[in-house]
């Protein structure tokens, strides 16, 4: 058994997304090694994302505050953006990748909780009932880049059923994404001709 | 581009084993919507790692300092253990994973340095001098337990070199574990007739 100190860390690195207690425990013995100057750094940049990241009000994108008074990231808070089209992605990291292909000039919105979908009642993960807020407030065209996967499938369908009522365009992103694959790991090419193929 | 805030702690995470940008920053998207009370928790795991967490001055495992005055962990600590026989592993989670056997009742070593030694002038990393002096107090037997790999078995040859004028047996561990495998990820069983066959 390892000393308490040691497992309660491996303990608390192992709620990590898709970290299991060996891998933990190789974090904890690196941590073990590391400098006093790394720690600090380490902890010191957790304080500060807990301190200073938001989430946008309107998209629910990660920002960090800068005394402005806003409550919006500084995608939504740019209004030389296209207002009237709205790309619909599950997470921070999809958004960061179709927004280096700078093909889009919309705003995004980030839903969240696809992961679940296919679970028993986790369609609450999802933020739906937000999302019809967004769209009534004069958006006509919503894109739907959700992975293509079962989950993200499932979840397009759903969001598409729950939009129905609005009488906006709702469109998905191409098929240059090989189906079963991450949105997250697509390349800008193959990103932008999936933006640009959409139906 | 992400906020300041977030990019500096996706550096972070990077640094730790076998992560790269994208695990880090899935790493950082979790903390941002972990509850106060878990990042404190993390937080306070990490500080209480760095200050009561120490090196065994014989093994060099890791041990939780109890205010006895000794700088031993517990198995260097105990006299009941075998004086006798030194067993030699490459890092902590090898020992924990021999001791969970419970069939050795000897010391260990923990050599360290053992993945870079096909690198240039990489064997300074392996404590071998810290070795030869703990042999040269009574050992009589030279367990090897490293990983049959071929950085594994490169760095077993050259302790066994090292430790040749000190007219100690040396043994290694039988080839239970598949070759290309590692020890850390044996089952109990193999890791038990690996003892039991050493040569």
């Amino acid at each position: 058994m390892y000393p308490k100190a040691i497992q309660k860390l491996i303990e608390a690195f192992s709620r990590f997304p898709a970290i299991g207690p060996r891998t933990a425990a190789r974090f904890v013995f690196y941590l073990m090694r590391a400098s006093d100057a790394e720690i600090e750094e380490l902890v010191r940049a957790i304080g500060a994302v807990k301190q200073k990241i938001k989430f946008c009000e309107f998209c629910f994108n990660a920002y960090e505050e800068n005394g402005n008074g806003l409550k919006l990231c500084e995608i939504c808070g740019d209004k030389t953006r296209d207002q009237n089209v709205l790309c619909v992605v599950e997470k921070e990291s999809d958004l960061e990748a179709l927004e280096k292909t700078k093909q889009y000039k919309g705003r995004y919105f980030i839903l969240g909780g696809v992961q679940d979908i296919l679970k028993k009642e986790a369609a609450q993960n999802m933020k739906v009932e937000e999302l019809k807020q967004r769209v009534n407030s004069g958006v006509k065209e919503v894109i739907l880049a959700l992975n293509p996967t079962a989950e993200g499938e499932t979840a397009s369908l759903y969001v598409e059923r729950a939009l129905k009522p609005f009488g906006v365009t709702v469109t998905r992103i191409g098929r240059g994404i090989p189906v079963g694959g991450e949105l997250e790991y697509a390349d800008e090419e193959t990103l932008r001709s999936a933006l640009e193929g959409r139906r």
